[in-house]
């Protein structure tokens, strides 16, 4: 059997990744009570109903009195308010953590409201689907993905000793870096792209009534991937980009720039630019799956045909 | 059984849609016998190794001879040569038809060298994956896909009936329109999502050492999606957006205003423009699945968690 890292566990939101991380931590054995606490009434029922915890509570206040570790699963923009509410209720020793999907911001939020006595360690399991809520939650989400954790310096080693040994019980890999860095390499592989598919199904949306139903009909042909993506949360999504606004502009700008480049290229006519591109491109899709970062099933192995 | 539509069907390219045509013709017992060809002696052995059809000829001249019907599967660039060495042999009443990505290009190539004795009926299945050769193809790919044909309004109807039911029984649901209205639909669903797929993953490509091989690792984040995409065949694909090119600059600069309309609301802080549109693209999403044009299966059912 696996040793138990936290005796006691709250968490305080659990939707997708809230209701994930409870069934990834029972699976593996690594904690002794799990604690459940969420804003609304209905959603904290609906956990009991699935059996994410042991104990439910109406408040974050309440849930993490006593808690060795506390993780908050909240969207960006609400994880100040909850850390001023658990600040004074902490026990002393316990561990912080969060999931969210920008760091640099949430630890500005976060930190000043955390006692002196307590270890904070933000982190962002780099998982997730286009479902929200705690029905979505399964215990295999974190998988051999990625956890990025991201202590300040001064922050205690056991505390990320802990912190490390617990994602990786849930099936994580994990890997530490500052928050800033995090950010910006976020604001390429995931921010940008969202902004990019939010884009893009917005303008098919905005086409004149004709053309716009056969775009749906049509979707298979490469639009419908980008509307995964963007079905995303648009609460969590509308916090990400106003808190991880310097280095999504950043990239914004230099995916501009290109995208000017390969324009002339097409009104040029010039086959060469585009193909060496072309070429460019197919090899990082085969890095992403020998790193085994993708499946490489056709169509990701959609099984609708 | 079915009945079969066309005794002799000739098949010129062998790659995924045209292994995929053949299998599937098989599956829906509609035709006699398939003769192959294709441009490379490796690519017909290995056709033949696969037994995707009755004869293999090695030109696509002595293919078609005799033949009731002759698809066309090569990348759009390459049809208009296709087309000149074919147009001498046909027998008088054949059906003449391809699987281009783009029309209006395709069928300015084709049209001249085909003799008033055919009927000419260009087509678009609007199904594929990422992979190409015959090796890629499979008889399940065209099902519940869409095929669309766009024959002039001269030809003669009892031509565009066989084809209707030939895709059909292959599997797909039938539209037709004409060619200029196909390529300004798929201008917006495929073309243009290809296009930012492939700069999104070239900017990506593009940045310094330490940051771009963190992009790969992270890339389950969102960018892993628009590699799938982008790692689509590079000939295909130059010969597409050199052959659509008013279309797809048009829905570029649509997509341009849009674009800049957000990067203003994250510049602003505006919440609401961004819960606004995020909000929408979700409905559409839905819209896409209620059609069956994808699956309901969180993260398109991959199977890698
Ligand atoms: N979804 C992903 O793909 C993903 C991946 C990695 C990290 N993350 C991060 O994980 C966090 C949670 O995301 P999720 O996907 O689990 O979201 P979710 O399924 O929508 O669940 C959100 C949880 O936060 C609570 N909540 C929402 N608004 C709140 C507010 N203003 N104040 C307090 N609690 C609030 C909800 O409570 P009620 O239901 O009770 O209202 C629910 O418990 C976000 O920070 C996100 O950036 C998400
Ligand atoms: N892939 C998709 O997702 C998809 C979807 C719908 C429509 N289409 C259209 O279907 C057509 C074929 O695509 P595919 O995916 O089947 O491609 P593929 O798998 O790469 O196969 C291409 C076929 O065309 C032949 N070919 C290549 N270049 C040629 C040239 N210059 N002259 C004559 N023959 C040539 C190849 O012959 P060798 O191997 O013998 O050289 C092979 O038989 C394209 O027009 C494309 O626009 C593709």
């Amino acid at each position: 059997m696996a040793e138990v890292i936290f005796p006691r566990l709250a968490l305080v939101g659990i939707g997708l990744i809230g209701a994930s991380i409870a069934l990834a931590a029972r699976r593996a054995g690594v904690v002794g009570e799990i604690v459940v606490t969420t804003r609304r009434p209905e959603t904290l029922r609906r956990a009991e109903e699935l059996c994410l915890g042991d104990r439910y509570v109406s408040t974050a206040a309440e849930a993490v009195a006593d808690a060795d570790c506390v993780i908050v699963s909240v969207p960006v923009g609400a994880c100040g308010a909850v850390a001023a509410e658990i600040g004074p209720r902490l026990k002393s020793g316990a561990i912080v953590s969060d999931v969210g999907s920008v760091k640099a911001s949430v630890v500005r939020a976060m930190q000043p409201h955390l006692p002196g006595t307590v270890s904070f360690v933000p982190g962002h399991p780099i998982a997730g689907t286009e479902y929200s809520g705690p029905d979505a939650g399964f215990a295999a989400l974190f998988d051999n993905r990625w956890c990025v954790l991201t202590p300040a310096p001064e922050v205690d080693p056991e505390a990320v000793t802990l912190m490390v040994a617990f994602w990786r019980a849930l099936g994580a890999n994990v890997e530490t870096m500052s928050a800033e860095h995090h950010d910006l390499v976020l604001a390429i592989t995931s921010h940008l792209p969202h902004l990019i598919a939010y884009n893009i199904v917005g303008t098919a949306a905005e086409l004149e009534g004709g053309i716009r139903s056969e775009v749906l009909k049509f979707s298979a042909s490469g639009f419908r991937d980008f509307t995964r993506i963007a079905a995303s949360d648009p609460v969590m999504w509308r916090d990400i980009f106003l808190n991880n606004k310097d280095a999504v502009l950043e990239m914004l700008g230099r995916f501009n720039e290109d995208l000017a480049t390969l324009t002339r290229a097409i009104r040029n006519g010039d086959g060469d630019t585009l193909l060496d591109l072309f070429t460019r491109t197919r090899a990082i899709r085969r890095s992403i799956v020998a790193l085994g970062q993708d499946t490489a099933a056709a169509d990701f192995g959609r099984n609708d045909h």
